[in-house]
């Protein structure tokens, strides 16, 4: 199918056939292509009401699970946006990447409650109804698994963009600051973490530093203009800009503060790092700068020519200052374009021309952040991290190679 | 349903209930709240691919034929964007107001050709993968319809903001600024216009100054992210920034240059403005500021105490500078606050605290833009207007009444 937009790349940018090639078609003419049928004839009508949907020839575009890290189940498991097929920087509502520990509740917002407790001046109880009258913000930020890559650690299997980095969406997200819900409740001096539970069936939960609630932290309902989806906390989420996805816990129901964190399950046994030392980091919430290159990209195929290459960067601690590119296996390095608005824990689209000449080669992207923090290579997080089994935070460059044939893989795999 | 968020304003700003006046919860206990059922139980399971759609509870909300201005048939047509549900700036992709001259065409990207011709140096035709090896931009705007509020002209009867203002819609857009491609096609120094026609039946077609195409027009395929959705436009469209809605032609097959206007139908019958001299004004494209509160807005119902007004505002001219609100039908304005990022012709939305007394009164909003200009009342744009039977380009300071039982009702009507 030519406007699968994976195939961007694989013709060469000889792009428009001039009409003097076309038979029968001349530049003169007033008509100079065959009225199409769709002119000739009556269009579907339009019933009383809808919610619209993508169009019949775009099936194929779908969040997919992995067939690489297979799951005998399908309660605990992943599902993939297709970020090679993502045109601009929101993510299409329905294709937002999934992360659950027990699958997606069903949650009548008129029966559900969130509550603040704890170490508070007076514990809260509030309704949705509650919650909508409050001021709200909207933001664009991008949202990560912190396993996003992990399947590229021991034993790369991936082939796609979408299994390699499909972890990762950005919307605009619309909700209330954690700030002004904690300040109504009145929080002990003391109060130095907040735990924070879900209301699905693995009542997943995380320890969260106060701190970082009372900066940024969102209550959300609502993603891309509409009430949130089920499977992305549907009617209520914690969204903390910038972190990772799994402490943005979904089917939120209560915020309860404490002077210490909880040591819960996913802090012990899971979303911990292995050191070389042997000991195990906890709480490493930041997503570092990281960037991947969608076009060409993995299962694609291009031809010698002028490619448009384009990828995504984005930064848990700021904007996105610079990406650069290697098109010589990391030899030499040129900067990108980056398209606006290049805002703050977002994605950012980067392109980048270039003129293959049919030799094979391997290309890669590299972000810099606001901060100056440069995305590291694989081998620099070597030195600093243990990688062993599913190793979280996998923010390392990562390359395509492109064989003679014009085929592009994995080439960590 | 308390989770609709067009009743935000239902409910006084008392918003939390305080934990120990909820029965046999103690604001001490681990568990503030009885464990609801969906933390019991396995939710719904992962599919193998997904396109994911809204949560069955927000069924409710769709967009809209109008019941007001009734059309016998339904292929030259209008459905309304919700705002009043809208949560956040971008319009979810399945809500965008939708405006047909002939229905949905069923149109095959593979299919589909788009060419320049007239006065260039070459005429080209392109196919869809051709236009996606273009560099492209993405770009967040609104759209709306020239005649988006033309039934409060004459015989006002719109109750709610969907049927007064739904006619109006804001997403990322994704394409080729036009010219790229015209540049690549050798426009003549001699050309000043272009024909842009779409590929459904009625072949709608408008004349566009090429000033204004090759200053920030685009060839556009995708919207939030994906491929444009079938009702706008699938596989390709015009977006003008900015310009009213219907000379962004959809199912775009061709870009004709000239030295002059075509007078289409579109520009003698339809998409006029007739003026106090019994002239009608052509070609007046640009949608000047406005804006409308959503909350509280028709048919809604609010309670004394402290009400969160918040509305939309945008301008075809540039960036929204300001908003003000009246309380008091128009005597005395207050600034609103505005939400960021505030963009180039994009919808901004605005806020202000308001502490209802229960007397009677009337509330609207007026915008000022970044060139200065300020959004006009009714009474100002009949001095220079008038104001006779599908009258377009309606950008009046539209109010809203609030009487003692605090229902809210178009004022106009």
């Amino acid at each position: 199918m030519t406007h699968d937009p994976s195939r961007r790349a694989l013709l060469a940018k000889t792009a428009a056939v001039a009409v003097s090639g076309v038979a029968a078609v001349g530049a003169a003419r007033a008509e100079p292509l065959p009225v199409p049928d769709s002119n000739k004839s009556l269009g579907r009508p339009l019933p009383p009401e809808e919610y619209g949907m993508p169009s019949k020839y775009e099936s194929h575009v779908k969040r997919r699970r992995t067939d690489v890290l297979v799951n005998k189940q399908n309660y605990s498991d992943w599902s993939f946006t297709p970020l090679h097929q993502q045109l601009g920087t929101v993510t299409p509502t329905g294709l937002i990447y999934e992360r659950h520990h027990n699958g997606v509740p069903d949650i009548n917002p008129d029966q559900h409650r969130f509550a603040i407790h704890g170490m508070v001046r007076q514990p809260l109880v509030f309704s949705m109804s509650d919650l909508m009258k409050y001021p709200s913000v909207s933001r664009f930020h991008f949202m990560e698994c912190s396993g996003n890559g992990l399947t590229d650690w021991l034993k790369p299997a991936a082939r796609t963009v979408q299994q390699t980095h499909g972890l990762l969406s950005c919307a605009q997200w619309t909700g209330i600051p954690v700030s002004t819900l904690l300040d109504e409740a009145g929080v002990s001096p003391s109060a130095t973490w907040a735990l924070a539970e879900g209301g699905d069936g693995s009542a997943h939960a995380r320890s969260i530093p106060m701190k970082k609630l009372m900066e940024d932290a969102l209550i959300v309902y609502a993603a891309n203009g509409e009430m949130l989806r089920p499977e992305n906390g549907y009617p209520l989420r914690l969204f903390i800009p910038g972190w990772e996805g799994n402490v943005s816990i979904k089917w939120l129901r209560r915020l309860k503060l404490g002077d210490q964190p909880w040591h819960l399950r996913s802090e012990t046994a899971r979303y911990t790092d292995p050191m070389p030392d042997g000991k195990w980091r906890q709480f490493s919430f930041e997503m570092e700068a990281k960037s991947v290159i969608t076009s060409p990209s993995g299962s694609m195929k291009i031809r010698p020519g002028p490619i448009e290459i384009v990828g995504f960067a984005w930064s848990g601690k700021g904007r996105v200052r610079a990406v650069d590119v290697t098109l010589d296996g990391g030899r030499t390095w040129r900067e990108a374009q980056l398209e606006g608005p290049v805002m703050d824990k977002c994605l950012t689209r980067f392109r980048l021309r270039w003129n293959w000449t049919g030799e094979p080669t391997t290309i890669a992207s590299r972000c810099v952040d606001s901060t100056g923090y440069v995305q590291p290579t694989v081998a620099d997080i070597q030195k600093v991290r243990a990688i062993t089994g599913f190793v979280q935070h996998h923010n390392g460059v990562f390359p395509w190679s492109i064989n003679e044939a014009g085929e592009v893989k994995n080439a960590i795999a």
